[in-house]
């Protein structure tokens, strides 16, 4: 499927001021990025980065100069995410530990493991199967914590989800990478822009590694899983934050519009956790 | 300095079990390794694993068979450290967010510096350049907090060690870390072998990146800063953790012993903090 | 002096509920109540009762009817606090641990003195006398923590005041009670109605147990100290919150007002804790 | 039932020291106290006070002198415990929020009912009657925390043993006290001798207020409901702590000795929780 993407962070400076960001699509195997700009509504330092383990993409601006600052983003993105049968993944028990999956074992500000072992252990103890354990944790989210916008703030951590059993789409994630962790299967945070998502909004959602690869879960379930368009990963929020500010600067809103691509001929079917577990499919995405 | 390492880790397998530990040391401008080896009492699964952001050396031992398992590692390794004259760096206010640095101003696990800022901004918020703010944090460290054997445990974090004002050589490197990135200076952890520590043991240190370059800082004052010899860096404790355990399997203990090579003639010069800073200088280590 | 009092809660019924208040003045040695009335909109079910160590006046009210409900207290309170010479407490240390204010020396749900002890000696360890340390444990809260409507809510505790140096009377008095109870000092919360407290609400202080006597202290210093006329005591604001609602009630605000008695001849001085201080004395009320 | 008990606290003093022990019996309705001691092993300063909500019976105890201090208490207590058919109770859902039991229903130190609410609606959400939540309280302490000698210290909370399900009498008790009290269930902590308790010590259960009467819980299983003799109670274990120690004072052990009394023709029949449900019976004593 092809997307059009536009993202805009507006912010009001009123001293000298850093704004790191993190809205660019990544590119991967399943993900192609064409016609892309980010704009700034005005001078800046401007500076791209490429940024921890995964290499995401983070543009550094800075200025001096008080006033509004408007930074748009926009690009079209072909997305081929690809799914596998649930049974060639459903009775593995990975203990490869890969050195590229390892740092995502680890617990992190945000999903601390280590400390949710106990809880863990006595929710998803009995499943037998890395990818049973991950869908059995998707369950347990969605049917357990209940979605509710300003719910939770940036320093929100799993423990306060498991506590309040509220959060946004962020703590949703958060969670359930801290369960699995726990549980000694890989898993990281990431960030993307998604098709039908409502209300429009960048979304978080979290990633599981069973034999060799990353596959995509969304506890919330609030937007289809093959509209999902990728930003960035890392061990949770502090390392794909949308935007970091240091300075005299303060955010005055976002904003988010994905669409399909007008020139695809291509109707676009939304693919639920349901759906693909009827059809026997676990979502593949990486 | 030439010095002689010698350190071992004691294990009893019960069941199906994964070692993963980090105590080789790593290769860098000021630290060559010769002489290195790793050697494991009996017959396991063994493979050498590059982890993470700074390449850590972890060794993934798994072996299914009950009894004792003895982990021993030797290297004859000689140090360079570098000191620059401090000067140079304590007017000096860092906003380049280099690339390199910026993972390791994020908060993580155990230095969570977004919970931080206030307390920060409380102490230190006055003083004047990154490198005068790292020497007030290492002085109030040192003075503030009470060095105590057993006195934490492995889910420890920057918050307990504020609270109970009491910790060993990873809660004063967690809460250093902590409180300089809460200032913007960012910090990371490192353990390190480490002449002259008494008892013997592993260590842990951090290192703070000032103008492009990483110092490193120890609130302690156990080790002469001279005789330190790195293994690994990460976030925190969770990236460079001396041995994490999978299955069955139980520590018995460890055993670290560093020397003087006795073939040099060097006499070796104990260089604490104070003599430093008598001195005009700023500690370097990378 | 003579104060009128007049409070107002506002809440909105949907289904079978019960609100608990304490807005009821309390009558002391240095307080005398006289026109009291506590009136409701429409039918209740209303009991009243005296809760707890301190005999505080609680109301009760039932009711399953769906709409508006106005609870509406008015007053006419004559108040004479006492203070007596600072030098009189200012070497006392205390050791007598009254049963009467014992409870008030151990921790309680949002005063944990118990986690408090290893910062309250690093802050005031080296201070002489149970009144001395009150006093700088006054000065402290003034100096260290900002009042700031709206930063935290009902579950914030003396460690989040702690940690993020901003809060609102409430937490002012909790992190107060915890420290000095910390240094083995008996305290205690306190819900006031406060006269020319700007803007008018209720108000909360705490009081400290020297030499057999409560003494109240503002750490907000945003009201006069003689201008006070006491609700409730408790060990926290769990024992006096001003409502407790059960059931399918919400707030919808609240309304206070604090006059002089009109017919008093009396101008009102106010007494400010520097003021106390340069005149040798120490306030006085229970 | 008639039971002889015997305890004994021992310390070390090295300078002026308070001791606060608690380890009396109480007199109440269903337990009558003769032949009743507390001496200490040289001179002391002594005052015994009645303490808190429930005249909780509190020994001080003061010396200077640096040496061995042993407190010994004994007593004969003939304890009558009555249950009621349970049927009475297990439909009632009480709303009368007597004046008595209220403390009971507020947060406190160790039993964070306001930060409960959500995972005791998740657990105990659809059950209905306050007797059958009481008793599915109890039944998921037993089934989901695991008794460990050592696993928790004096500053472990309701929320430590959620995390780590792991946990001491002290900490079955606080959990269950505040599920039951985000239930709006008054729940109150109690020390007690048990007989038959395994290995002999102190022990701590909870009571909930249904209906006009406090009806005890014990969680852990581990002693018989009807060999239990009450010592104190409170909102928790700050209330009822069996010693708190101010100055220069370090414990050195306790020793509890809990027998039937000899000259007794009565057999005693260990009740469990199984037993009396199977009876159709709840436990009873206040």
């Amino acid at each position: 499927m092809k997307f059009t993407i536009c993202s805009s962070l507006y912010y009001n400076i009123s001293s000298a001021s850093t704004v790191l960001c993190s809205i660019s699509c990544s590119e991967t195997p399943y993900q192609k990025i064409s016609n892309e700009s980010l704009t700034v509504n005005r001078p800046v330092t401007r500076s791209d980065l490429s940024v921890g383990l995964d290499g995401n993409r983070f543009t550094k601006l800075q200025t001096d100069e008080p006033g509004d600052l408007q930074i748009q983003y926009s690009a079209l993105v072909e997305t081929s995410p690809r799914s596998v049968p649930a049974n060639e993944l459903s009775n593995r028990r990975d203990s490869t530990l890969d050195a590229v999956a390892l740092p995502y074992l680890f617990p992190s500000r945000y999903a601390p493991a280590d400390r949710m072992r106990a809880v863990a252990m006595d929710l998803f103890g009995n499943i037998q199967g890395d990818f049973n354990i991950a869908m059995a944790v998707e369950d347990w989210l969605f049917n357990h914590i209940t979605y509710e916008a300003g719910s939770s703030d940036e320093q929100s951590w799993a423990l306060d989800t498991l506590e309040t059993r509220t959060g946004v789409c962020r703590d949703f994630a958060h969670l359930g990478i801290a369960f699995c962790r726990a549980l000694t299967i890989p898993a990281r945070y990431c960030t993307v822009y998604s098709y039908q998502l409502e209300p429009q909004d960048f979304h978080a959602v979290f990633e599981v590694y069973i034999g060799g690869s990353w596959y995509v879960i969304d506890g919330t379930r609030k937007a289809p899983l093959n509209g999902m368009i990728r930003i960035a990963t890392g061990r949770d929020a502090s390392d794909a934050a949308v935007a970091t500010l240091f300075g005299g600067v303060k955010g005055q809103g976002i904003a988010v519009d994905v669409q399909l691509a007008s020139n695809q001929n291509e109707a676009f079917n939304p693919v639920t956790r349901e759906a693909l577990m009827a059809d026997g499919k676990a979502f593949f995405l990486s």
